[in-house]
């Protein structure tokens, strides 16, 4: 029998091999390493049979595949474990997620997080016991037999196909509905701990019973699994949901709507201060701002085609074109983008090949519509203010209007220190433009990205029906990545929109153009920083960028003075003149994460000097009012 | 008989006197003066007899009322004269309007303005003539009679009451249907103007005939007339609309919808600085910015009440709050105002009396439903961005804060050179709030004024029925005034949302809440602004400040050094680099009103200077480059 290896070479084997047969004839490290297996792209257990003509590929530790086999049998070894402990309960499904498992079940008495200590006890005998994991065949009445007491398996049951291979996996006395596969036993788990509750409904359908989910986590590595718990207790720390509203930054009301964030002043004075940075940046850059409205006649969406393909994420209204005796009701729509408002802006006056390229952007805020249910704080809302950004070129300009791009790209990233990697998306299966355009466009971001010395990933036809794109993900300060800028060419709104402009040699072209957006959403990015920096924003962005803090009443006026005097530098200051003790003063400014805390007292008044703590460093000492000063307007834009 | 004057005083006079017996028993100069009289409150001929007990009031020239009787009869006079001169006309309706009159008529043949001299030299003859307006009262049956070829005229007398008295007026031969009353005679009438032809459909009605309507003015004095027309010609030059799409400000694109302005760089420019210039104003006035979204649940504007009154001008749809399956529609709306942000952001956090007065601003984009036949460029959109601000004050602050916000409306007027009045307006009939908030807020309002030494009218019961308020109108450079800043007292909102804060006795109170703004509409006031220095705005203020002129194409290079060194002094400079002859880049510059013309030839690099021409003033001669650069740098923010 012959199979064949994911590198495409061959294998012989004896008839009636399995999967661990094949580690095995690899070599004796692999045998050993073998978790599970992966069989004509179906992943399978170790002790799955192979047959003539089989790809077959070893899963190991090593892959995502491994981790997620790992983390649902972990889930298995709890159910076992829930029923060890307390008899009668009912199971829903229990999957492997992102960055764990959970399961939902029924139990008789209500769980709480203090069980969670005695559940991994009895998840670790179970471990110890190095029970297998056995997989089992059974007929459809077999199966209702054995899940006659588990409701929910029973409904899953019945929704299987008439001729479904319906299976069970069993580790000691516990049997589970389950397609599998799983690790060969349960010695092979590794480090693993249950990290939270929640109610969930069954079917996640609000009509139905509400289950309890437990969620867990899992990791071949104690050392992994020690990491990624310091990691969600750093993230938890580092929320800009919390930290959002600690800080003043933004709040959401429930009676505004789900995804539609209001800054208060500290937020509104960050989305500024960035929003002025970039503008200044930009416009020596040679870029030029715009503004367009946030509503238009839906025949803007009909010309651009987002009518079409993007309509389900969009908000549309109507609004009486006529009178009330006559009247003529039309389709608007809230923009969920704003390339339509510049493209109309280029086509609103005459273009040569002189004003080329021409470059528009503009911080247009956008509405699209999300479920309430995935809108997460400022990282995912319904609305938004993208610094969007769009060249118009011709065909030679592409590559080096993105080279600049992706100059652009890293001064901004580098400034927040963040690492970054690219990816470029290439041409998808439905698709404008012809060959000869998504080559050259392709061809211009490759090299765009090789002129950078920035590596790239390909996503093989993941580009827009459009265009190729080149995506910028950000890493951050605890190993996060995020999808922030990007850069796109667009061949469908110069062609829709029927753009020109007038060549050297006076005939009419087609302009090529570009979409990109530097942050990608403000707001998003805003959010991004904040858990960057666990809210301690560099002081040049810091919304409050140094606190006064008068000894006593008597020195209020003197703290005053000094303000003022900071705000003259271009400085973002608060004083603190309220009666209280210097320990509680110094404890609200670093709560809030203000880079200076300027203490004033009778000798600092008298030497014209300031005790100055930083909020990492602490203590410095006394300054001079004027270094204060430098440093404050060192900061400034 | 007895009959009581204006003053109150009485008046005897012969029984079957006339309000010109009236005139003629007040004075000999008031008899010569008198035009036609006001007759319990009904206008009258001069020939019109008076009762006992009647009150009577003479219309001289200096009155509204005269020149709107002056321009009646002209319409008349100029009908005269049309079928005079072209024999047989059908006429619709000739009233007096603001700013003249207008007739609509139906002639043999079509009309164009180069008919105006011969009717306006008709005219001419028949005030010459001095003929009486003869009123004769006449029956339905006599009118039928005389209009019996005046279809038009036919259709409003089939359509007058039963009872109604119907009059017509003759001049000569001509005999119009007519309510009156007109001038004594034609020998009366002043300096008058026929201005332009437009078409209108028969009382208005799209489905009816199409008729010719002529429009004139009409003036008591040679001199006024002249004015006027200066005036006219003078705000066609300053059109914002023209002057936008010619200094590259602004556009319209019919595709996005009425009302719904797109800025091109020069008008985001212009945008961006007024911002940026009234933002660092009111930061050291104590205000702090916020944002907020664009779009709220309509649950919002249910407990703001503006559901209730204000639906019709705001644009509502549906999200999907639930999901596929189960769908929950939940109605939404686009933002008609700011202050339920706002107010969300006060209630979002506890407020003490030592943080009060809180004061919010925001540059916050609205949506107003306008019909799109009144939509007017700048002036009045479907969208535009408030220079909104709301403070939260005590009961005993009111007054202190609206003395701050005239502070600033003086110091932005001024800043235009704006002249400017006040109005304040009281509580209309339908209202909320106590007798005892009204007066102390109305008085508030009164007693800022006094303290700015700011006279005021009063405009008796046309508050808001939520609080009253004061209206500043400014005056522009030719005399129009516009409603811009505004100061209102707001009962309603607070209650509403249920505001509160902690008093210095740690009980609960209502904070005072006052909306307020300053430019009112920033597109709007940038089109008024436009009008008023008639596109050549101020350097601090203008798009592009500078433009340098390189004589020749060798002196290009100089040209970009200069520029970018204008650019780090703050400046917005343009380069003329295309080779063309100095007087058209001359030409262009002062076209686009642009500032400063700098001229760079062989000379000034040699000499370090730049000859330097000012848009209004000429030829400056020669300057050092820093002079320049430092005149640049005093006009940045």
């Amino acid at each position: 029998m012959n199979i064949v290896l994911p590198d495409g070479s061959g294998k012989e084997l004896a008839d009636g091999a399995t999967v661990a047969d094949v580690a095995a004839s690899i070599g004796v490290g692999l045998a050993k390493a073998a978790l599970a297996g992966i069989v004509n792209d179906q992943p399978v257990d170790l002790s799955a049979p192979v047959a003539e003509g089989d790809s077959v590929a070893i899963v190991t530790a090593k892959s995502d595949e491994g981790l997620e086999l790992l983390r649902h049998s972990t889930a298995h070894v709890m159910a076992a474990a829930l029923v060890d402990l307390y008899g009668d309960v009912q199971f829903g499904v229990g999957p492997a997620i992102e960055g764990g498992f959970y399961y939902d079940v029924k139990t008789g008495r209500a769980l709480s997080p203090d069980d969670f200590a005695a559940i991994e006890a009895r998840m670790a005998e179970i471990v110890k016991a190095d029970e297998p994991f056995e997989r089992r065949v059974v007929t459809r009445a077999e199966a209702e037999d054995i899940f006659a007491d588990q409701p929910f398996k029973l409904e899953l049951i019945a929704e299987l196909p008439e001729d479904a291979v319906i299976t069970t996996y069993t580790i000691g006395k516990f049997t589970d509905l389950c397609r599998g596969p799983h690790l060969p036993s349960t010695g092979k788990l590794g480090a693993f701990k249950l990290t939270k509750l929640a109610g969930a409904y069954w079917r996640g359908d609000a009509e139905r019973e509400m289950l309890t989910r437990i969620y867990g986590t899992a990791f071949f590595k104690q050392k992994e699994l020690d990491e990624h718990v310091r990691n969600l207790e750093e993230a938890e720390k580092r929320d800009h949901r919390k930290l959002g509203r600690e800080l003043g930054i933004y709040v959401m009301d429930p009676l505004a709507g789900a995804g539609l964030p209001l800054y208060l002043p500290k937020g509104a004075r960050i989305i500024r201060t960035l929003q002025e940075w970039l503008r200044r940046d930009l416009y020596t850059r040679g870029y030029e701002e715009v503004i367009t409205p946030h509503i238009y006649n839906a025949d803007v969406w009909k010309t651009s085609g987002h009518y079409g393909f993007y309509k389900e994420n969009m908000y549309f209204f109507e609004i009486n074109e006529g009178d009330d005796e006559n009247p003529r009701m039309t389709e608007y729509a809230v923009k969920p983008m704003n390339c339509p408002g510049h493209v109309m802006l280029y086509k609103s006056e005459l273009h040569s090949y002189r004003d080329l390229p021409l470059r528009y952007f503009e911080f247009g805020t956008v509405y699209r519509h999300e479920m309430s249910g995935v809108v997460h704080g400022l990282l995912r809302a319904r609305g938004f203010t993208q610094d969007d950004a769009h060249v118009f070129c011709t065909r030679d300009q592409v590559v080096d209007e993105v080279v600049a791009i992706l100059g652009l790209v890293d001064h901004i990233m580098s400034t927040f220190g963040f690492e970054y990697e690219a990816e470029i998306s290439t041409r998808p299966e439905k698709s404008i433009g012809t060959d000869d355009m998504w080559e050259h466009a392709t061809g211009a971001l490759k090299e765009a990205c090789e002129r950078h010395g920035l590596s790239y990933d390909i996503n093989e036809g993941d580009g827009a029906f459009y265009g190729p794109k080149i995506d910028i993900k950000v890493k951050d300060a605890i190993g996060r990545t995020w999808q922030c800028s990007t850069v796109q060419v667009d061949f469908n709104m110069p062609e829709r929109f029927g753009l020109t402009y007038r060549t050297e040699d006076n005939t009419e072209e087609r302009p090529w153009m570009l979409h990109r957006a530097i942050f990608g959403s403000i707001e998003r990015f805003l959010g991004i920083l904040i858990e960057h920096y666990a809210g301690a924003l560099p002081l040049w962005l810091a919304p409050v960028q140094a606190a006064v803090l008068p000894l006593a009443d008597r020195h209020n006026e003197a703290a005053h003075e000094l303000a003022l005097k900071l705000a003259d530098a271009g400085g973002r200051v608060e004083v603190y003149d309220q009666n209280e003790p210097m320990r509680v003063k110094i404890a609200k400014a670093q709560s809030q994460k203000i880079p200076y805390m300027v203490v004033l007292g009778d000798k600092e008044i008298e030497n014209g000097t300031v005790s100055v703590r930083e909020r990492h460093e602490g203590d410095l000492g006394a300054w001079d009012v004027e270094k204060l000063v430098q440093t404050i307007k060192d900061a400034a834009l």
